[in-house]
């Protein structure tokens, strides 16, 4: 029952799946597309309704990634008292939509409980190829059928990371994906049955013994639970075939950490993605890397 | 590895899992639904523009189902000279967006090669809450993540049989889905995924051992590919616990047949679905209940 591994032979340094270098060259292809679309002055807006620290600090990443691939930013609703004017985000979104300038906007959430019952209307009021985060996914239901092209920022990462490092080839392999959340998980999932490969999809309510087995009999595992060193020795084979990739976060003493025990798969494995240093910058890149495939989309075939 | 079963004690006789009774009540729920929101001469308009006899006979049964739940269908291009004129198409589809009585925009495929290249063109133009076929999927996209109601008729009728039978609860189960086509096997992967069920998807490429061998262990085998007999008795367990639904299609000796051997799985299993009473009128009926669907998820928000 063991698949085919993609490796002829094992060898004996398994190969780190670093995202930095595929980063920078999605950064590069993105900074050029806003240069040559726009020429300059394009921005991305955020809509910033609750200013809580922890949104505040993805705000301001976001903020220097822009700037890196020459995106202005322009932060709207950090008041000195808060929005009470839901009417006032209408407007405001209606007239982002308009402006050709205005590539992305971007809801950044949570919002306040005031807005929440209206959140879904200022999301799907977002022209869809100005929604980045993907959040109102009108375009994912295009993609799903016709265009192959938009994922949202981390499945886009993961695939991103398969074609950088030659092993989009998945047709007729294996891979298992730990993880059945909207915006990982799920589209994974999805973008893997594109590629035609046998996909197994588990879940916190799945037998934890079947998905340890299922993983030993994978060509690739995608860990994407969040539950701190969940693959273990255990998860996989010693016969350095197979290939494992850690979409998860946490914190273990302080340290950022993933899903995977990564000293002890590494010498196990043929192929493993490090930590830090593929899922935050590949993320990012790709999200931004997003205005570019939204807006061609848009080009070909209006995304009303 | 086995999974727990649905049937806490395995029963002598097999569960028929018919469709005729859910199909009937899903009708009546449709025709209901357009008495009270149109009244009255609400239509399907068909834009038939390849006048083969295949289209033409799937063009009369939706138009004989329509008449069921009191929508009149009105077929455009069936001229005596074929359609040369793609800006009338456009033209057309422009109109019947803004025509309220106007329910349903089926573009009936395949269309002559001089509409091909014109084709994503025409299905995007398509207002989304009256692409009942779901073509173009702007609503698929919004259903990914906010609106869990809306499926494209075949997963629809899967998801429907197995909420008729009181099977909805598949979380932490084990459903293995033959085939990964658009319409079918990847939107019930999905599905399943919302349900928090355990997915395996197959295609022609996964290894044949595996797939049989996770059928065995599967609470719920749905098969969807074509291929006539595919399952056998090898491929169930003997304990009658579980459940196959059969989404194939095929001829063998001149008589319609599924992908279920029904003669060898029957005496084997908890509950199967019979051939021929299930997916033909539970497909139907579930497209024509998308009319409703669409339109009240049109009616909250905005399908733009």
């Amino acid at each position: 029952m063991i698949s085919q591994s993609f490796s002829p032979s094992p060898i004996a340094k398994p190969i780190l799946l670093s995202g930095r270098e595929p980063a920078k060259h999605l950064e590069e292809i993105t900074r050029q597309f806003v240069q040559k679309q726009w020429l300059t002055w394009s921005y991305v807006w955020i809509l910033f309704l609750w200013d809580n620290p922890a949104s505040a600090t993805y705000v301001s990443m976001k903020g220097a990634f822009a700037s890196k691939v020459w995106l202005a930013t322009k932060v709207f609703g950090q008041l000195d008292s808060p929005l009470h004017d839901v009417q006032a985000v209408y407007d405001c979104i209606d007239m982002l939509n308009a402006d050709d300038l205005c590539v992305w906007i971007l809801i950044q959430l949570p919002v306040p409980d005031l807005f929440m019952s209206a959140l879904p209307s200022f999301l799907s009021r977002v022209a869809p190829h100005k929604d980045i985060d993907g959040l109102w996914w009108i375009a994912f239901g295009k993609a799903s059928i016709w265009l192959f092209d938009f994922l949202p920022a981390t499945p886009a990462a993961v695939m991103g990371l398969l074609d950088r490092y030659d092993l989009w080839a998945v047709r007729g392999k294996t891979v298992t994906i730990l993880g059945q959340s909207n915006l990982i998980g799920k589209p994974l999932a999805y973008a893997l049955m594109w590629r035609e490969a046998t996909v197994y999809s588990y879940n916190a309510y799945s037998n934890p013994d079947v998905v340890k087995k299922t993983c030993q009999q994978s060509d690739i595992i995608i860990s994407c639970t969040g539950v701190v060193h969940l693959i273990t020795s255990s998860y996989v084979r010693t016969d350095k075939s197979q290939i494992i990739i850690d979409v998860g976060w946490g914190k273990k003493d302080g340290k950022a950490v993933g899903d995977v025990a990564l000293d002890q798969i590494a010498p196990l494995v043929w192929a493993y993605t490090p930590l830090p240093g593929w899922v935050g910058p590949m993320t990012v890149a790709n999200l931004f890397h997003n205005v570019k495939v939204l807006r061609e989309l848009h080009n070909v075939a209006k995304l009303v």
